[in-house]
């Protein structure tokens, strides 16, 4: 099955779910689209079909980037102090989790919580804002210098992240966060409005995959450690609640964003980006599980089994 | 490092952790203890050291074994129809999980609930009730027909065994159990009650690691499929609420049980079975995991890295 | 407007709620059926109209029962060190209030966890067993001899039980019940077939109304503050989780049980029991709820205001 | 009892209790301090005694007096389709109530999430903000003109006010709160640092006691129902997450706030406002409602059983 078939096997399935559109913006997006991009480590080289280059709002995807530049920044030791590393089974939302737990900190970075504390983190430096060192990060991690922050869903992500906002509150009333928390949150939805294409996270997906050296020129940008628990994050807790039910029945370490996006890496063998709008109701794309099902079956991908 | 360099290496954390005694025959297992045992597919050999002829109950462990014999009996659609595969942040032995997500079914095989509910589906043959069965496939599967019963472990197990009833009645209580609810934890508390050792431990990572196939004999005991499932269970949700601090740290699939056991499997490299009974606050073994630890660094069986 | 006047205003009623049906017996009372006793303490003398004859299950209502024998035979003191008299906002059935707070003891004895519980303090006597004890209790205090057990309906209870029983080993798991679990449960079951009018709870109204001496023969039953204590709980937690909800609109100390009945206690004033078998969502009477109301305007019983 | 006698009854149980001190103004007020107010309805008069003229921070007893404002502007029918009037067992700062009842509004106006609803309702009139008409009703039903804002108390309070930020934000994100969130918040911190005595609260008791009247006028200000509704809620929800258990013991309707306020209504008899700073764990004082309890059993005001 070359990637062609994969798409034409799976862009139906976009009948099956639904645009985001809590926000104008991502309600827009044409629903009807399936972009494939496959890193592949042993050729060096990337295929791509479908829509695979055109731009959408990366999302919860983010979270990934903005925590290997934590980690970057910071070191492992320093942002496993404030956020967990925990599975759970509630929304990535949940202020409950936190409750119930009276957790001292986040259960991990993928839930909203865990990624705005982590986001936090991030310290200016002499001449550049957390946001736009994120941007020149995720631009260097995904190849993709075109990588910009979309206006229009930002203001959008800010206006109506009343969630985020209510989450972010509850972290600092509990002392959990220390930065200021509208100054975070504005870094958060910005970095969750930059656009890419499945191509780009074909690429971040192949450096987490070759365990933090880009493949493309043979640089080490993170280190293997923070490359190996990220994804291994991605595999407990990357799919929202349905993650463990992923993982078993795909087995690809995944990160999904509500804009339609998926990110996998499978190491030491591909990057995986797919794109394909309508999501089911745990907020994943639709079609895209299915090409990433397909992908797992035909190139033999699930690590629990090869 | 070999294996007795890993038991020198952690047999004094043995001394960090506290040994489970909810019940007297477990309270009176004497803690500093480590035994280790490695089956390697590629050489197909087992190696141990230390107290790896130990035996001690399984415990929690026989969820794996048991979801195992159920999906053999009953083929996986059938068994996924009554139990989940999501991860959750919760402990083990939580109700609390059961009536937040008003689920129709328990999360995972391997929170207590959704164990008890697989135990249930196990029919009676025409001349063996379900322990009887699920004590012939333990012993086959790992290869160990020394495997019994112990009988004061399950009386005690049975006597104290009051949050197990609660959870029971709650699945009868909302339909989700069909079967009877006392059959079902005789059942269960037996089934958790098996005397393993380390070297048995192995044996079953070693056919898990083998997608099914056993490597002593080559014989297929149990489909890929299932296979391939449990071992993303283990990942995901094997070491109960710290299940993802460990994959992170880790990266093996492992299921943990009370009585001091792990169990391992690495995809067509390596089953590992280690016993060491004091326990970290979570459930797991501390010294075990020390050498689960040093064996994915020294064998390179991080499955997010290698 | 008099009793025949409330009935007539309210049987229509009738139609907006819906027949307990969890037992069969339960489901087969007729619906269109509303009674009303008022036990008047100024003139000493109970009126009655409708349906105030037909015998029910008296169900939930034995609680206050129950709680007051259990009182009289160990003093409040002992009784309130194993259940609180926390209001709670979940269902009369939560475990996860149980979990979520921890709890030492069940929130209060009106919440069937609570209730097991304070059913499970009643000792056998020499010659009586505990259900022995409570049903010549009940009916001394509701002046009423032929309070029988319908063991139809004891035998469904505790056929169909399985979400008590849950609660019952959750308490017992966690060192709350000291008492046998079944015998309690059996106990329990018993105690809530118990069949009754709305006369006989006209008339435990009225003693809890006198605060505790029976109007009928100036007996002291109970105590003056056993009988406080008791309407303070009506009040707060006997409507299931819209207690609240009733008492800011009605203002009569109430509980109220799935077999259809209301029983009221408004100090000094009147004891009222009310009969209509169709319940709103929360498991309260609906054309019962509607009568109180009626009578708390007409006779000016709102404790809040009057 | 006089009321110099209740003092010196109480006073040494300031020992028992702890200041709040979640901001440094309030954490700076002297502990040993008592004073007790009560306003006779039958004899139209006050007394006082101890430190009843001494100002402190009215807090969450301000929740009763935007409540009645907000009646009295929008009338009851339409407050309540805002905010419910069901007691709930959790801590009055929690939001895990909210999102585990999946609640179309908070469950009572007297839990925060509630309170800050309420005050959100309050419209600018053409020239008064929100809060220069809720300090001006606070006088008028207080009979105090000399009710001011501490300006350092409400600058701590929004400084601090972290866990209602979320709160409210948790509202708004549900589509609950259609006001401004910040305007309400701000509103809400000012409404929370006027600054009353003993002697203020017992006149606010007596209107409600009186049934909407001010007693030394004998104008009414709010409408019976309103006095009604808001003294039930004050006995199944005024006391934090033990107003049962203060229900079942004192039988007096009571709003506590943090600053060491309580104020209670018992119908047509009195109304009584108690300070003294030290707070038990629920948030309540301790000598304050030593001090209750003792007018509960000295001048028989237990609504349970006079």
């Amino acid at each position: 099955m070359n990637l062609q078939e994969v798409i034409d096997n799976n862009l139906a399935k976009t009948a099956n779910g639904k645009v985001a559109d809590y926000i104008p913006a991502l309600g827009q997006v044409a629903p009807k689209q399936l972009g494939v991009a496959l890193y592949n480590l042993d050729q060096n080289e990337l295929e791509q079909a479908g829509d695979a280059n055109v731009r959408f709002a990366i999302e919860s995807i983010s979270k990934v980037i903005v925590f290997l530049y934590a980690v970057k920044q910071l070191g492992l030791d320093e942002v496993t102090k404030h956020v967990g590393a925990r599975q759970t089974g509630f929304p990535f939302n949940s202020i409950l989790n936190l409750e119930i737990e009276r957790a001292q900190h986040p259960l991990n970075p993928f839930i909203n919580a865990g990624a705005i504390e982590v986001t936090s983190l991030i310290k200016p430096l002499a001449d550049r804002q957390p946001f736009e060192q994120i941007i020149m990060f995720a631009r260097e991690i995904c190849h993709d210098p075109q990588i910009t922050l979309n206006n229009e869903i930002f203001e959008s992500e800010d206006r109506t992240g009343d969630t985020d906002r209510s989450l972010a509150y509850y972290l600092k009333a509990n002392g959990i966060m220390q930065g200021d928390v509208t100054v975070s949150l504005t870094t958060y939805f910005k970095q969750c409005s930059m656009m890419v294409t499945a191509v780009s996270l074909a690429n971040l997906g192949a450096v987490l995959a070759n365990n933090g050296v880009k493949p493309w020129d043979q640089d080490r940008l993170i280190s293997s450690r923070a490359a190996t628990y990220a994804k291994s994050l991605m595999m407990t807790t990357g799919l929202y609640n349905e993650s463990g039910t992923y993982s078993s029945i795909i087995g690809i370490p995944t990160k999904s964003g509500v804009g339609g996006g998926l990110m996998s890496a499978v190491p030491n063998r591909v990057g995986v980006g797919i794109f394909s709008p309508p999501l089911d109701q745990a907020g994943n794309s639709v079609a895209g599980l299915g090409a990433l099902g397909d992908l797992s079956t035909d190139l033999k991908l699930d690590i629990f089994r090869y």
